[in-house]
């Protein structure tokens, strides 16, 4: 029995492969946020795809259905944010067991309703065992105007739209019944619409991507698509000053994930204009944790100017 | 508690009651076989999503990963079909076990692939049990030009794109492990794209929709939404002549679902000459069942010219 057991990474690389031939014409498929096809004369629309299942993404006994519902919609809008995108609207499938109950589903319903992006289509049907959601966002950004992972360039400068760990602290604290205002971070994260709006008005911004699975992960695909390296300054990493759990402060900015703001590399020269006009418009500057170089591909950590041996592991949906 | 058991059906009652404020100009949303937003100047972009879950849309011990692939693609695209449109895109997202086999999830993929739409985006996650399936279909259609449930008109020929019940029959022999030529009519139904572009071209074509949940309550939802009434000729059912099962053949062909053909209302005066050309272009008829008339959204039946009693149910994906 050929039973291999593989990441979600290379099943999305065995996925691309087999559905590579196909694509539309000038379009994106399978391998950044959003899938881009063409739309109007000066619209590009944008397409993606998220599943949200029962004690791997969220716990019935520790989230109430309209964090569920809100939060679900907020990943797969974070998408559309990442691309630089206005969401469209939104179509949901949801398995449910029968003894859901209504009022359940009705606050659910309202989570998912909570950024105004209206619900255009779904499909309800039975489970056996445990809720599965999935959500698909359509959305719309002016013809080829999205950011791609694949954009870095050796130089940029390389930051995030907000700080970074509080999620996976939130986690930590939500298992443990501890009452922190870190838990919020990690039920009704927000996502940077605005924030990848303003960035990817500017050509000067490179790659772009939401922060999912961690700085350290998220980082890498960048590095990978772009055919550049990184380095990374841990001195700068965006930490809250009461980041404070049973791991290194590092470990949650690096590895925890669900973040959902945005990671951006913008070039060097352009970078002090757009980070002033960022902050007259967000109240907080864009955070600058490293630079990108010419490289193969890889993540690499400084700490006090000196190279730092740790690798980083970000969080794969298939660790639970 | 508040524990109401309720259908699939009052459930979309319910998020098109919540999700009804937010739509976007000149669309169509919940309610239909695709959402119908305006796409270019020339096209609309139709949407629509299913989902498809282990033991209440397929059995792992009865369906090759390559027919479970095939059919979610064949259903998802059949909604395309309800509106005349042409495919664009699938997006799929896949939870599964960790114990799944990748051979499993290679076949699977080409079973998503059968129809060479594109798969241009996805998300895979784990599940603790049961593979869940969530699939999107993208399509266009000429600007105006989709085929919807609430056109239909008092005086039209109501009329199916195939014969009806096999794909219940063969439902029956693949669980009583009986060798038919009913089973592959279950297993790989085939999403009637070809018709549902050819119907669509006749202003006179006015309603159409899938056959998915049997024709009793597919023709139900149309005689609702047009606010006519429909007068089925059982006598005229579409039924293969070796459909003979453990139930009556009318209620393979009214109830059991899953055909995954056509149903159309087409006008009275121009019905001929479209089947005509269907013939032509498809080596069969139109096969007519009926008529709509004036009347409240009821659905009546007709035995040798005789009012019959018997009120069909149609199959509700929350009867498992």
């Amino acid at each position: 029995v050929d039973c291999t057991p593989f990441s979600e990474f290379s099943f999305i690389d065995f996925i691309k492969s087999q559905a590579k031939n196909g694509w539309i014409k000038d379009s994106l498929g399978i391998g950044d946020d959003c899938a881009i096809i063409p739309y109007t004369d000066t619209l590009d629309l944008l397409v993606s795809t998220d599943a949200f299942v029962q004690d791997v993404h969220f716990l019935l006994d520790k989230a109430s259905a309209l964090d569920i519902g809100f939060k679900a919609a907020a990943v797969n809008l974070s998408d559309i944010a990442a691309m630089g995108g206005d969401p469209l609207a939104l179509f949901l499938t949801l398995s449910f067991p029968k003894n859901t109950e209504k009022k359940w589903l009705d606050e659910f319903i309202k989570g998912i309703l909570s950024f105004n992006v209206p619900l255009m289509g779904g499909d309800t049907t039975a489970s056996k065992e445990g809720i599965f959601i999935s959500l698909t966002v359509l959305g719309t950004i002016k013809k080829g105007g999205s950011k791609l992972r694949r954009s870095g360039k050796a130089g940029d400068i390389i930051c995030t739209t907000a700080t970074l760990g509080n999620s996976g602290l939130g986690f930590e604290h939500l298992k443990e019944n501890i009452s922190s205002p870190f838990i919020v971070h990690h039920l009704r994260p927000t996502p940077h619409l605005k924030e990848g709006k303003f960035l990817a008005q500017f050509t000067e911004t490179h790659a772009m991507m939401d922060l999912s699975d961690g700085l350290a992960i998220d980082l890498f695909h960048i590095c990978q698509e772009s055919k550049v390296s990184a380095q990374i300054d841990l001195d700068n990493l965006p930490i809250e000053q009461g980041l404070k759990g049973k791991k290194h402060p590092f470990s949650y900015a690096l590895e925890s994930g669900e973040d959902y703001c945005l990671l951006a590399t913008i070039d060097k020269q352009a970078f002090n204009e757009i980070n002033i006009q960022f902050e007259k418009e967000f109240n907080h500057p864009l955070y600058q944790v490293g630079h990108l170089i010419e490289g193969s591909g890889t993540v690499e950590y400084f700490l006090n100017g000196k190279k730092h041996p740790v690798q980083y592991r970000g969080f794969d949906h298939f660790s639970y």
